[in-house]
């Protein structure tokens, strides 16, 4: 096996991320659950923007802001992606470069705009997420550059690619290849509901290991497992997958491997503001230190960090250097 | 003279901000005047952007940040300025409106893009200010509404005004026509390089009465009289004038009138940010203050509060309530 020239290449929707600090009833008002994800048409985000307050607007999406976070750290990284090319699949584009990520995937010139999540976030820091995929439904298999691929020793993909009507043909085509060198892959389940719409799937993935390690909270687990005990959910997961990872908010993270169970307490923080890219960070962090080879407790310490820093201030992309913040505590990074 | 519909017009250049945090060496590399406004032509902004980090976007322009204050505050306000119909433009429409502010100004369908400012945070919180104008140089005096500009007990102009080539037009037919209602006109001088463009044409505003209010920061004051010492300024601001109202950061500021001059305390913060519309959002409620009659000690209070909030998160517009803050502060609204 040749040495990796990138330690994750992700592969993930492409969503610009609008934000907006506002209260409950505007939760209930639009009848959204709150907490989850859903899929919205255009009508639907257009109604729903016209009552948002003003928003801040940045580069999101579920796997880039992982990958943006491993960037952050210190890993070499490379991202997959489709946006537009409009103003803000630009503003996307440029975001993830400067990031220091590989971004190479080629911009849709016409059809649906760049996908955008309208992201409401409630007094208590939860964060309701409304998501137009736009450019990203039109991500497809023909967009892995099967080189590189095999050039990073993890995937990473996101359970959101069931979504569009292409992209899990692309992240088949990522595991086959990734495997086929040697590499690993990572999964991150998403969302409950997201799980809840393609749960045989996910299962099959895990299953017959097409994935080697899944991320999960208790709620995306619970789904996956349609059983409200948390034990038996983590002993299945440990039946199914070499390395399950599922985190639980301000309860922390459990690994559980082959091996055994690992419980790693979460990072202090002073005032949580926004959860928008807590699994993400969670995500860039624990990876980084499986790359470092810093093993499960370490890595789950860095994945508490990380997601500590991104829910004490808006948006789903680290605002300090996290490599830094490890330091700071002591980390090996 | 009939009641006024609203408390507050403001007219100004419409910009998007593009927000990073950097370093001193990047100011350096590009050659930027550390705190000011420099105005872009497409080339450079797309050579700034290039190497500048992954950004936070927001709506911005300096009279829109007072007015959102202002509204923020509860004042019934409302914001002429020009911006293109395009993603960008669509974003800023919807923030301004959402904010509570009547905006009416019909956008541009061609020519340049929608403004942007490429704002670079350094770690001392000082932001300095990149500003492609785009589509704000389109604003004409055809784009003044009479019977909206008669109908606000105050009209608020930037004078970042006089660099879009028409846009002085729209400037002093808004102030004849304010006058002509009885009404009255505040001036911010908006920049110190700005205030060096156009001194001549800044002081015969205040000379001749076309304005009634003056807002400006030490350094815009300095540059106004060209002199570095400031009781000699405040000398003349005071002759030139009826009511002059000068911020000095974590001085506090000095109101100065016919009547005398008061000095009020800034306001105490925990950590500074990102100073980006510090000026802005005393003069949203240094005005909310004058609107309601509550006079200048109490006035200059309300401005300090409101510059507190937003410098001690990134952008800027407010991210929390100033009505409530200032309430918790025992400040009437």
């Amino acid at each position: 096996m040749t040495p990796a020239k990138y330690d994750v290449l992700g592969i993930g929707n492409a969503i610009f991320d609008v934000l907006v600090q506002t209260d409950e009833a505007f939760l209930a008002a639009h009848g959204m659950s709150k907490g989850g994800m859903a899929l919205i048409d255009e009508v639907r985000a257009t109604a729903i923007y016209r009552d948002m307050g003003p928003a801040t607007e940045m580069s999101g999406g579920s796997a880039a802001n992982t990958i943006v976070g491993l960037a952050n750290f210190g890993a070499r990284t490379a991202y997959v992606g489709k946006v537009k090319d409009d103003q803000i699949g630009r503003l996307y584009v440029h975001d993830i470069r400067a990031a220091g990520v590989a971004f190479e995937t080629r911009p849709a010139n016409d059809g649906p705009a760049t996908g955008c999540s309208y992201i409401l976030v409630t007094p208590d820091g939860e964060r309701t997420m409304n998501t137009y995929l736009g450019a990203a439904q039109e991500l497809t298999s023909g967009d892995i550059d099967a080189a590189q691929v095999a050039a990073s020793a993890f995937v990473y993909l996101e359970g959101y690619l069931w979504d569009p009507k292409n992209a899990k043909d692309a992240f088949l085509k990522a595991s086959t290849i990734a495997h086929d060198a040697g590499r690993k892959v990572a999964l991150t389940l998403s969302d409950s509901f997201c799980v809840d719409r393609y749960r045989g799937e996910f299962l099959d993935l895990m299953r017959k290991r097409t994935v080697d390690v899944v991320f999960a909270n208790e709620a995306e687990l619970h789904s996956l497992y349609e059983t409200s005990d948390f034990e038996t959910a983590l002993k299945q997961l440990r039946a199914d997958v070499n390395l399950g990872v599922v985190t639980r908010s301000e309860k922390g993270c459990i690994v559980a491997s082959q091996e055994g169970v690992t419980a790693v307490p979460a990072y202090p923080i002073d005032k949580l503001v926004d959860t928008t890219g807590a699994g993400d960070l969670f995500a860039a962090g624990f990876l980084f230190g499986l790359v470092r080879g810093l093993g499960y407790e370490k890595a789950g310490r860095l994945g508490a960090l990380a997601a500590a820093e991104v829910i004490q201030h808006i948006g789903a992309r680290p605002q300090t250097s996290l490599k830094q913040l490890a330091q700071q505590s002591g980390l090996p990074v």
